[in-house]
């Protein structure tokens, strides 16, 4: 028996979120159904991030206790062949026995992906949001450099226990365009739940003119009295791409 | 009543292609329908170009016949209204009364794309074809050059009628790499029924090494004798880009 770590992708778009549901298809009850063909009799994997209904992964991470007496990259063809075509282990390595993926992660990257067109594009909406009037760069660049750095986010989003701390450290948070196309790539320590969509929600407020950069940045220094608009970006734009551990 | 030209985006993922059959989604009979519920009483919208089961479209041309009291920007957004997330209409124009998408167009401009990966990608697979192993770039860019010009393509495709002519012109037939992922572009007069989809086809073989830039280069040649491999590249990697018209 050893721990494996593996590297996880999915299209969300069929999925309810990574976490295991009874009755629903998540990345983790696929994972654990596909897990089960080769013999594996655990109880549950341990994911290392919560995305939402609907969100996409390219670099979700996952372990597990496995007896497998062939080699690692035996165990990426044999998961994938048991894994229906909207999921797919992209990579696995060994790793030690106390190793998780949620409690050892040192950060977790996303990229949102949206699009200005006035009318909508169907090879594009599956994985983008679609907006219009289209966004003012200069408002989105400069609204992004407020996120960098250690902030109380909370509102932002929920923290995963009612009392537990709201502040986080971002140490990337960057748009870029090219064409009609935006993407907003955004790592840090952790992310409250549904932090990346809020984020973006809001931003998109500040790149159409209608909220202040200036309400965010009070809002990060913690002023009292502000409060900015509800909302949140579809999930369908959002992609876990990486989650990073120390050495 | 006035005749309209539309351009007509589809992601062809679960339509059974572009032209209408009884009791099956396709890209004319979704239009037609929505069609329907604007007051549109005609036998059978005209479409530019087939596409296959799969075979996705950004810039399909169909044109109809229609009393419409209203601004064409208004036909775009009734019909969007009517249209199923897997379809829209992308612009609408009036156009002279004897106009044909099909007889009249001057060329047709299609993308194949593929990426190189041992592992599937579930955020690619709808739209791309995935290859292993990776491509040989410079067999592939040399015998794109070959398919330029006007040939008999009769080992490409079958024509829409079986005595009609196999010969076409190609104006453009360029691959381009970028990372993991390849795309064909190709621009012909018109194209025999699947050409594209054997294009790409042929060339990953050469690309792959499985065959001789030169058996390609002799068919083109009319030389006898020359029996290239059967095959199609995946439906699901083929995009219409485009239909012209002379101004």
């Amino acid at each position: 028996m050893a721990r494996y770590q593996i590297i996880l992708a999915y299209d969300g778009s069929n999925l309810w979120g990574s976490q295991r549901q009874a009755n629903r298809r998540t990345a983790q009850g696929e994972l654990e159904t596909a897990l089960r063909q080769l013999g594996w009799q655990g109880r549950s994997v341990l994911m290392a991030g919560r995305t939402d209904t609907g969100v996409h992964a390219t670099g979700q991470v996952a372990a597990f206790d496995l007896e497998w007496s062939h080699r690692p990259e035996e165990l990426v063809k044999a998961l994938n062949s048991h894994l229906p075509a909207d999921l797919a282990v992209r990579g696995v390595k060994r790793t030690r026995e106390d190793f998780h993926p949620r409690f050892d992660a040192r950060s977790r990257r996303y990229r949102y992906r949206l699009y200005c067109q006035e009318v909508r594009d169907p090879l594009r909406e599956r994985y983008a949001w679609r907006l219009w009037p289209p966004l003012h760069a200069e408002g989105l660049y400069a609204v992004a450099q407020l996120l960098h750095g250690t902030h109380d986010f909370a509102a932002f989003g929920t923290p995963p226990r009612p009392e537990s701390s709201t502040i986080r450290t971002v140490m990337q948070a960057v748009w870029r365009q090219q064409d009609d196309e935006w993407t907003f790539e955004v790592e840090a320590d952790a992310f409250l739940y549904r932090m990346v969509r809020r984020m973006v929600y809001l931003q998109v407020a500040v790149g159409q003119g209608k909220l202040a950069a200036q309400a965010i940045a009070d809002v990060l220094a913690s002023k009292p009295g502000i409060v900015l608009p509800a909302g949140l970006a579809p999930a369908h734009g959002l992609t876990l791409l990486e989650v990073t551990y120390p050495e």
